[in-house]
């Protein structure tokens, strides 16, 4: 199986041609959504960045593993530290209830924003909770083989010693003599050999309810080490891409690549990928900034940084208006341009699905579909397909007017570039079918009950009565009035 | 909190007045389906059934846990011998996947199918490979009490060794002396000290993917154990209500009351229910019969034993029209009267919404909405419910023709007892919203046209004109034909 598809690596800063492991299979992990709160517009990017490079490699023909994680357990509430409460252990004292139903009401609200964006559901979407064991096993490893130790019931991977031999901050740039600097001392932190080594294993608090027994102590994982254990378990010691947000690079991933390589003595991940960050009116998105806007908020308008609501196709339509590895900013400008753009290519999609052909064609539909093609090989180029895409509506509307002209052949070619690139790929979906009909029967209502009122002024009765009497058999009753009639359905 | 609520309790064979154990709080446990293919008829009914019972006690004023687990690992083919090979390996060597994209590829249309039946997420839905280490702990609790011992790396229960303090099959009323009479000789039964002994852990084949490490082998759990261990961890060793399928209850929570109670010296479930099975024009449902049906059949209609589709709506009145312990015969004759029933019923609240109010009353709804309660308490008893809901149908209709009256505050509390007990508690909701649309904007296309040409054949231009420009406003194109007119969306 061949292919042109180029991946910027984010670890060797360059294009490389996409060449997998085990073709046809390709093995993909994906860091997913920690499950303490509603999704938001930082989970819509890194969710349809991952399906669109999932849905163009089974396009292409590959058979595609896509993991992407739950992590329900161990993610602190500083990050970069480790350090703080469980995220979803303090949403369970907030809404006083168990940890897990935590979990399970926004592993629910995420898998409802996921579906109404489009994002196929990943091959196999494992839990931090359920993979307990196997994060043992992978510190038993890393204990044995030097890189990591065990202090006070706790065990911290040890980043000078695999500095030794490997190069901690090789993904992020960061260098590890500036980490030793910048990191102050904290609490507790007397526990760790060097203040920047990250926890392999904690402890559990006496107050801390999500535990699990093991060599060390009851405890819980770390956050970093989930992700080694699961991408190593389901998609094997070696694997083809790893992908995620630019945030999770450091110190997240930058700990699994440490993790797994001390423990499997090679490099893991063939290909990083990570997409961008988004900005609100071009600031960072924070509670504190009153702009955190989520999924459900953007899709009903119910936000005051909003003007209205936001369709979930304009949403997928705005990320992949830009690059994924640009920067968004989100504005009601710029969504509002997003949703007119989306209506526009729709709209031709539509009028081209109603086309009568012509005996000849005047355009090059061969040349588009390559370039369509070159798009997205180069790196996963969403925008510049679009461009292409709307040279194509471009085309629909010229044969509209008469400019151009387009044969059957060529009327079957268009629409099944707009059905591969638009709907498989790119993975859009007409959101107008069913929205409008409210307003259709009113229309349509309105005419009738004229006509009906021009009989009836024309003392036209059979008229008058025969429109009454067919409303009725279509389940609508009418209800004259002084000045007209009044409807409902039966 | 009080309350008149009575349930069936399997384990006392008798109707008992329901007392949590912490009010206001409530633990439910029902075991969940094992997901290796398409949820059928026989996962709609447990699912309806606990829902409503999940509803009803939510109703009440009680903060229900209602945790329904997903079988993941250890469900072997034969699951009264506890032999063969695990249904989800099987599943993934026949499909060549992992055994977890099986999994996943079953949670997520079990998951759409449940919520085309209306039934709401369980507060908990862990899974058995997600607690391998529970279940671990568990077992050295029962081999340290003596109720199980090792052998070749498996590990079995020791039913004798139970029933010398206990006594098995209490709740299924099967006999010790009868079970070992009746069991036979099976390979592999070398290793246990009685052939009916049930394995807790099994050391897995070399072909055997799903594996973990334990003390005794690297091998899994097996099926019965998984439900003892999550009820324990998520509800307490005492809990409220344990529910399932009649199905079930022998060998499946038989074995989960001799593990439980030999691990915790005492009775961990307060109330059994079981829900009767459903059979197909009076013969078991099964694969070799051909009259397998799974869900996605029965709502798109695709079966051979299917006279057209029923909607999801259709099936859940169906199966509430019975008493959860009664069987339940699926036929299209009844199936087809549930339809209609179900319509009667929308119909009448969809007048009752446009009702105007009498000055004065006839009608008595504080009897009526107090039976509603009565059957609910007596052992969730939705057909009798029904019957009273049905009663309110009829209010309804003599309103309408004349022969009763209704005013203001009766009207009120009509609506809010449909609302309440057809709506929140039996969870069934009014599907014909937006359904029909298509076919009323053709029916009302049909009439606008048939005017038109009415029109034409006057030699009313302008009025024929008049039509087809304000249809152009309203987005409808029409088409002159030699006879009579075509329309399409514009």
């Amino acid at each position: 199986m061949q292919n042109n598809f180029t991946i910027f690596n984010t670890l060797s800063k360059k294009k490389e041609l996409f060449k997998p492991l085990h073709p046809p299979f390709v093995g993909i992990y994906v860091c997913g959504p920690t499950v303490y709160s509603h999704a938001h517009l930082g989970h819509a990017r890194p969710a349809i960045t991952f399906d669109l490079l999932f849905r163009y490699l089974t396009h292409l023909g590959y058979k595609v593993r896509y993991v992407r994680n739950i992590t329900d357990v161990g993610h602190l509430e500083n990050e970069t530290l480790g350090e703080g409460e469980d995220r979803i252990e303090k949403k369970a004292r907030q809404e006083q209830i168990e940890p897990m139903e935590v979990v399970q009401k926004y592993v629910n609200t995420y898998h409802k924003n996921m579906d109404q964006l489009n994002t196929l559901s990943p091959s196999i979407e494992p839990r931090a909770t359920g993979h307990i064991i196997e994060q043992i096993e992978l510190i038993k490893t890393l204990i044995k083989s030097g890189y990591a130790y065990e202090s006070n019931g706790s065990v911290y991977f040890d980043i000078l010693k695999y500095n030794q031999k490997y190069q901690y901050g090789k993904l992020s740039g960061r260098v590890l003599d500036e980490l030793i600097n910048n990191t102050r001392d904290i609490e507790g932190q007397d526990e760790k050999r060097n203040p920047f080594d990250f926890a392999l294993w904690k402890k559990a608090s006496p107050e801390h309810l999500m535990r699990w027994p093991s060599p060390w102590s009851n405890g819980f994982p770390g956050w970093h080490l989930e992700c080694s254990a699961m991408s190593i378990k389901y998609l094997g010691e070696e694997f083809d891409i790893h992908g995620g947000g630019m945030d999770l690079m450091f110190p997240h991933h930058e700990c699994e690549i440490a993790q797994s390589t001390a423990a499997l003595g090679k490099e893991s991940v063939h290909y990083w990928m990570h997409n961008n960050m988004i900005t609100i009116n071009g600031q960072k998105m924070a509670r504190s900034l009153g702009n955190f806007i989520t999924l459900d908020q953007l899709f009903s308008g119910d936000h005051p940084a909003l003007e209205k609501a936001y369709s979930p196709m304009t949403v997928r339509f705005f990320i992949l208006q830009a690059h994924y590895r640009s920067t968004i900013d989100f504005s009601n400008e710029a969504l509002q341009a997003a949703e007119k753009g989306f209506q526009k290519l729709m709209k031709a999609i539509d009028s081209l699905n109603k086309m009568k052909p012509s005996d000849h064609s005047t355009i090059d539909l061969i040349k588009l579909k390559e370039k369509c093609y070159e798009a997205l090989d180069d790196d996963l180029n969403s925008p510049v397909l679009l461009s292409h895409l709307f040279e194509g509506v471009r085309i629909v509307n010229s044969v509209i007017d008469g400019t151009e002209k387009i044969d059957v052949a060529g009327l079957e070619m268009l629409k099944s570039l707009f059905s591969t690139f638009v709907f498989e790929i790119l993975g859009l979906k007409d959101e107008s079918a069913g929205l409008n009909d409210d307003k259709l029967t009113g229309n349509l209502m309105k005419i009738i009950i004229d006509l009906r009122q021009a009989a009836k002024n024309n003392k036209d009765w059979s008229t008058s009565d025969k429109i009454r009497n067919e409303l009725k058999n279509a389940g609508v009753v009418l209800k004259d009035l002084k000045d007209g009639a009044e409807w409902e359905h039966e």
